[in-house]
């Protein structure tokens, strides 16, 4: 939509939103770049101010525009494409993009699986967990906040390691022998509530995406379930997919 | 975690909100069940109602719990969980999990591209496409609002087809010989707007994920770029990730 379209059941403020979207991610205005004045683009898009704000929120919200309190409103730096396989490495995917990947870590206990990380894990429900609490960043950038379950049967003394110093899948490879050959991996859109938004240095309330994910070592083993916390405001997933060849539906 | 652990790092309510979740997700809970009173989960966890409170409203927020105005708290029922590969086929997915899926159309417009839907397609900036706003509905609870664009040149009159009566992949394949065969998809999570909350039926600042989608005929030409927002209190996505040889790192 290149002009505003009134009255077609799009509110104008929606379409404007959409056209702003585009003028970020085609390049058109860059990163770092200073956006006009809600005036100017009052002017130049024939809305009210109203209007044009509304629109602009909404960016701010999505991460793509950033608000500078009494200097005016800027494009964001582009969000941290990941490609679904790289999900499950986040110290490799950080790597591959240049990015100086760490981790602090928040807390490792040794606990009573619940029912819950029972049912994943397939050991009963009170069974020993280690439970690992990691805040993930890349140039010290906080991306990431997840706890991952470990059965400590398998991997006894895990508590004991260091997991700043090395990842955790190196851990399980070179101390325990386990190497982690599948994931299964399930995600969906969250609020950041208020210790994930400490942690990850965002308001609570910002979008985030939850993951979950469980892998598996040789012979279907499950050895880790993890949850984890990403931040919306600067990651973004794509995945390629090949339609079936009966896809005449849509 | 099945006990509460005091000064570990990770605060009270936080841990408290991951053993509810796991009693949802374990089923323990079950789907229109009511739970606990506030003070009743204060005196088995022993801690304040406060860090009750204010784990209960994160569930609620995530769509896993839902409060009644002076009924109670219940459990949601299950969000809808989707494989990755079921993403571009919104009708065949619903119909495979036996719910009814339909399309409400909100506006269909020929209009200008601009330089980011033109980018995409790869066609010049100003060149004309279609472009389909749709609420799609399961079993009428609308789940996704979607704009789907198409180039007019490969789409003639395209904008003059009854969209609710066939699925749009069903036209481009019958009335112009065109078959979506590959999808790229990006999605992101995203807060959910006021006209997005209007459509969907929950409220503006609720989490959403913003899926975008490239879909290519033979031949590697895109044929529709489609921006859409899913409901994040009802649906949930999962795929299955098998390790590179070399994956060591995490």
């Amino acid at each position: 939509m290149e002009e505003l379209k009134k009255g077609n059941g799009v509110p104008l403020y929606y379409q404007l939103k959409t056209i702003l979207r585009g003028k970020i991610e085609s390049g058109e205005w860059e990163p770092g770049e200073q956006i006009q004045s809600e005036p100017e683009m009052s002017a130049s898009f024939q809305v009210s101010r109203a209007t044009i704000r509304q629109a602009i929120a909404g960016l701010v919200d999505e991460g793509l525009l950033i608000r500078e309190q009494g200097r005016g409103t800027f494009v964001a730096r582009p969000k941290l494409e990941q490609g679904l396989l790289g999900f499950y490495s986040f110290t490799g995917d950080m790597l591959k993009r240049g990015l100086r990947p760490t981790s602090r870590i928040v807390s490792v206990t040794v606990t009573a699986a619940t029912r819950s990380v029972g049912k994943r894990l397939l050991i009963a429900q009170g069974t020993r967990v280690v439970a690992l609490t990691r805040l993930r960043l890349a140039d010290d950038e906080p991306l990431m906040l997840e706890t991952s379950y470990l059965p400590s049967s398998a991997f006894p003394r895990l508590e004991d390691c260091d997991f700043s110093a090395k990842p955790l899948y190196e851990i399980m490879a070179e101390r325990y022998g386990t190497m982690p050959v599948r994931a299964k991996e399930a995600f969906e859109p969250v609020l950041v509530d208020e210790f994930e938004g400490s942690m990850l240095g965002v308001r609570p309330g910002s979008p985030g995406l939850l993951l979950e994910r469980l892998t598996y070592a040789r012979d279907d083993v499950p050895v880790e379930y993890c949850r984890g916390i990403v931040r919306g405001d600067r990651c973004r997933y794509y995945v390629e997919l090949v339609v079936e060849s009966k896809a005449n539906q849509e």
